[in-house]
């Protein structure tokens, strides 16, 4: 079965902004087993509009459109869907009336006339409510096929999403679909898949795997399990695949779904009761913000030093002023000492450091742009490693982050076993 | 005149990665006055190919083509290409061969005739350099109508459009244009609109303005000016007209085109020959990474201490352990002491400390999550004030450290007054 998504409005159009949402819209749609057919983003123009959903519902079953229904002006979707659908007149709907006025409250501004319009819906429309924005969706039927209409706002479509899937899944009776995905660091994709290429031919034809790599988060592999007995079968089934996978791959695999290299290490930490702390120069913070990008981060972190200037690195640290000078900050000496300084600093068990040259600027024949120092400090001991990585500032900071987290996790492993 | 971006490859429809190829190509026409007239993206499939090619030169006088350029058998955008313009042969392209020689031999592989293939091109197009990799850039005519197919990999496409970009107003030859960037924090869009409503109304007819706002960086305002006798009047005159917007907007603008809160910031320090620490709680190092960022944050920046357990708060930055305590760790009285404290330890002459409630969890009735006290500390005086953000952990984050590099920037520009 086939979709398309529509995304409407000039934001896309002219660069302004990155589209997240049809990303979002396919990944969900994928999950249940529709192929999303074609992406289109168009402007707010009336005939673009109207074209652009005759020629998807030729090749498309589920028409899924995003944006336009703002209050102002240059927002039309709602008028166009409603003479496009043939709808006899506009409906207030109570409920998205009510969350209209509760939001409007909420802001102490006076409800107005264009505010109560937002509650407004063509007949022929079936609502859809959006508890966190004015806007409602809406869902049209046309000869067995669908177009869904939802607000642009990420968290507005999001939270919709939620209520239309299911939606989805009883209109057109879709059959029991299972996912889960296992998250590998360490192995590049080609190698990757020349490791498990025998396990992979072997899999049974109603489960489909795919390869999803990210240069900061390794290649993560998906299965999509079709036409089981039951949810708990395809389950089963997924789990004991997989658990031949992690046989494979050990230790690359640091995660399932919604993990990161950050949570994963945490994990481990947490299992031994210890604490973490990082000691950053090239990366800036940047893996203390990884860190603590994730909620519960202080359960096994404590803290970091970010030490940009040497200065730090010697008062803060403790690391040998002399040995700075003699091998430079970007060394094996330097990283070792900072990985252990900021353990003793911040009374922290286990560390992390970075030491390297960022670029652009700063590079040597000896110590090119992309040369990084990495250190792992343990309650046993000291391990630094030594990377070249890119020419690229951004590159550099956030794959050091990534490979300093990973050295840390294998750390954490090896001591267990 | 109107252009459309088809981008072809599995990965965008299954919603594996965020399409930021169509992103930048849409700026980059848009800066030279082309309108972005539709966004396509399609699988690597031939009828669909052809299909969408043939709707968009109907509407379109330039298509922008991304993806599909690969060696492998997915990847037929080329063969397609070959076959759509009506090529008599494919032929080596030399200069590209000469790339793709090079760069095979820089990874210690034998070549192949697989990558020999990458340098081979339809007779009919003018080959277009690719640097970065092996898949050579073709633009093809159509009566007097143009087709650009490029590779997908962003870095190749991005150096490929910088000599896309010029080829294209010279073909149609476009008027000169000239684009500048205001950039504004602290002002809501409806607030600013307001503000210069008088100024926006009086703009000559060929200076048109964009308002681009973004939550982390403020509202940009773009003027693009056409039609000008020259790049240098059209200079002069965007010249002019910003000096005036300066004079209403004072201090809310804090730069020019690619500048950032973070490099803004750290000229104003370089003036004085200053230097800066962050002392971050709730933003868990996420200012120091904003600094990082760029390149030469060490002319203005020392370190961080990312002080996420109270321990450190008390041992490395020196803050009252009664105090927090008595008031909490997200307090007025605490955040003022880290911000002192880590001037003090890292031996800086600024300093930005941040404690808060980032969440999803942690919240009180007394003190909900989102709510967030920053505290800027300069040689002589210390200001700190509550807000209280949003119920999203990584909209708290990025808010709460743009926030506080704004309250450090004002600070800055009033010791100079």
């Amino acid at each position: 079965m086939n979709a398309e998504i529509i995304t409407i409005g000039d934001e896309i159009l002219i660069g302004q902004i990155v589209d997240t949402n049809s990303v979002y819209i396919a990944e969900q749609l994928n999950l249940i087993g529709i192929n999303v057919y074609q992406k289109t983003a168009i402007s707010d123009n009336r005939r673009h509009i109207i074209e652009s959903i005759d020629r998807a519902f030729v090749t498309s079953d589920i028409l899924m459109v995003t944006g336009g229904l703002g209050p102002t002006n240059d927002d039309i979707t709602k008028q166009v869907l409603a003479e496009y659908f043939g709808a006899g007149c506009m409906k207030i709907h109570e409920p998205s009336l009510e969350i209209v006025k509760n939001l409007i409250q909420r802001l102490n501004i006076t409800l107005s006339e264009t505010n109560i319009r937002q509650a407004e819906l063509p007949d022929c429309c079936i609502p859809i409510l959006n508890k966190n924005g004015t806007a409602p969706a809406m869902w049209f039927n046309r000869n067995g096929k669908i177009l869904v209409a939802m607000p642009g706002v990420p968290f507005e479509m999001k939270a919709i999403m939620n209520d239309v899937i299911p939606m989805i899944c009883k209109h057109f009776k879709l059959k029991s679909i299972y996912h889960k995905t296992l998250l590998t660091y360490g192995i590049p994709e080609s190698v990757l898949s020349e490791k498990i290429s025998e396990w992979e031919n072997n899999l049974p034809k109603h489960l489909h795997l795919a390869y999803l790599p990210n240069p900061e988060s390794g290649v993560r592999l998906r299965i999509s399990a079709y036409n089981g007995e039951s949810k708990q079968t395809l389950e089963q089934e997924v789990d004991a695949q997989f658990a031949t996978l992690r046989t494979i791959l050990k230790t690359a695999v640091y995660g399932e779904n919604n993990d990161n290299l950050a949570t994963a290490t945490g994990k481990l930490l947490q299992q031994k009761g210890a604490m973490l702390a990082t000691a950053e120069s090239c990366t800036g913070g940047h893996i203390a913000d990884m860190i603590c990008s994730n909620s519960g981060a202080s359960k096994c972190f404590v803290g970091s030093v970010v030490a940009y200037s040497n200065n730090i690195k010697i008062k803060t640290l403790g690391v040998n002023a002399t040995d700075i000078e003699m091998y430079g900050a970007v060394s094996e000496q330097v990283v070792r000492q900072m990985a252990q300084g900021v353990c003793k600093a911040l009374n922290a068990d286990y560390a992390i450091a970075t030491s390297g040259i960022a670029g652009p600027d700063g590079g040597t024949a000896e110590k090119p742009v992309g040369t990084v120092w990495i250190a792992v400090a343990t309650p046993k001991r000291v391990i630094a490693q030594k990377y070249i990585l890119s020419k690229l500032r951004d590159v550099n900071i956030s794959r050091a982050s990534a490979i300093a987290l990973n050295m840390l996790r294998l750390e954490l492993i090896e001591e267990k076993d």
